[in-house]
């Protein structure tokens, strides 16, 4: 039996005949992934930062959210730990201690479990990751997974729907303060800070990425790869509202919100 | 920032103090986490075993556990690259044959493409895998990347699940055969060769999980192992229900059957 090659889903098609992107159609491909397929457009989002989700629904996308959090340093370091030139290990740093902090350990986790603190969550159990729903943690590992194993300009332009990010941010911060009472300067201190954060991290790497794109085929690898994390980040939030809002299926083990009803499917 | 050991989710958790089930607990234990957790009772297979779900509804569960079936050839060869034990692989090799045939590629992989191609599906389309829900790949790429990353017990206990396959392949034979037209010999010849096969090999791999489990913790483990599993079936039946059942929100890029609308979220 003939498979196509090559047979892993989302790996660059065919040997492409199109002549290679100048720089501004290669942003302006960038640009228009993120109009059509960043996590800002989804539903959930749009109920979240319109106010529209109760408390245990915000306190169920913080929980699962944290994962995300968790993860990124984790990613951060599983490709600087493939990377030969120390510089550009140097120039990546900052991200991990932006999560982490520095020794003093107040970083952006922290932060973010202000959040969840202020959400009245346990923080003991969000750090268990206990309660996140599977589909959140498959979607996570696959990114961590994918900047491991795939090439380091994939690996890279992963990061990129960090462009879209600073927007969907100050959209957050705009819409939470408005709508809930409890969205305080503590408890949204993570977002606040991660704007200026990304800013800076988007620039070094757009512009890496775009000078380490020799061929139509690494230009089309690297749209791949945000695509791919496109992908990540809305399948997060598909699971969310999924389990809490519609059709409000909790899958066995996963975080009971008060109110919400421990469902027997046996 | 101290944070709870293991870090990873689903590791087993601190060294238990309990004392060793015998065999007969053991396999209790095994059988609960089926009775409370398999796929079986997910609401997704119980509109399609009892004829509830529109024919492009079936086309996109058919499309989607293409990938599931396709990669499980990749998840054994990745565990048989893992044992050392000669005799071992040699009692592994045979499910690979089974789902990827011998010489003539006679197997399971091409009896479930029948399925596919009674479902009108193009086949190009569905081994192209450009189609499926990312929640059905990522949770189907943390299987394969549990069995090559955690130890041989938990790689092998993970395919314990086919203790309870059986028992879902025949319900889902005479469901699909009674309430669905196309739904002949031709098109479900996997699952009716497959309730055989299923049964030799649970046999084999439950014998040589409950020897190698020494201890408690060991005991543990292989729970974890299947519990895991069981959240990557389950996780791919949220992400059908919620992509084409309720609420029906496809994601970008996804296959869109005929009759549902192709959604701008943008």
């Amino acid at each position: 039996m003939t498979m196509p090659a090559p047979f892993y889903p989302g790996a660059p098609s065919t040997p492409s005949k199109q002549k290679k992107m100048n720089k501004d159609e290669f942003i302006q491909a960038l640009t228009q992934l993120g109009k059509d397929r960043y996590h800002s457009l989804h539903p959930f989002h749009k109920l979240l930062h319109s106010g529209q989700l109760s408390f245990e629904q915000v306190q169920a996308w913080a929980l699962n959210r944290f994962y995300y959090q968790w993860s990124i340093p984790r990613k951060d370091l599983t490709l600087m730990a493939r990377i030969n030139d120390v510089d550009l290990r140097l120039e990546w740093r900052s991200r991990v201690i932006d999560h982490e902090g520095d020794i003093d350990g107040n970083g952006g986790i922290k932060r973010y479990l202000q959040l969840c603190e202020t959400l009245k969550l346990d923080l003991d159990y969000v750090k268990s990751c206990k309660g996140l729903l599977p589909a959140s943690r498959f979607a996570v590992d696959a990114y961590v997974n994918f900047v491991g194993s795939r090439s380091l300009l994939e690996a890279i332009a992963s990061s990129l729907t960090e462009i879209y990010a600073p927007a969907i941010h100050a959209e957050r911060i705009s819409g939470l303060s408005k709508h809930y009472e409890w969205a305080n300067d503590y408890a949204l201190a993570y977002f606040k800070t991660r704007i200026g954060q990304a800013r800076k991290d988007v620039e070094f790497g757009r512009e890496w990425v775009i000078e380490n794109a020799l061929t139509r085929d690494d230009q089309e690898a690297v749209l791949g790869a945000v695509r791919f994390k496109t992908e990540v980040l809305w399948a997060q939030l598909d699971a969310l509202y999924y389990a809490y809002v519609a059709p409000g299926f909790i899958p066995p083990g996963a975080f009971v919100p008060n109110g919400f009803a421990e469902r027997s499917w046996s």
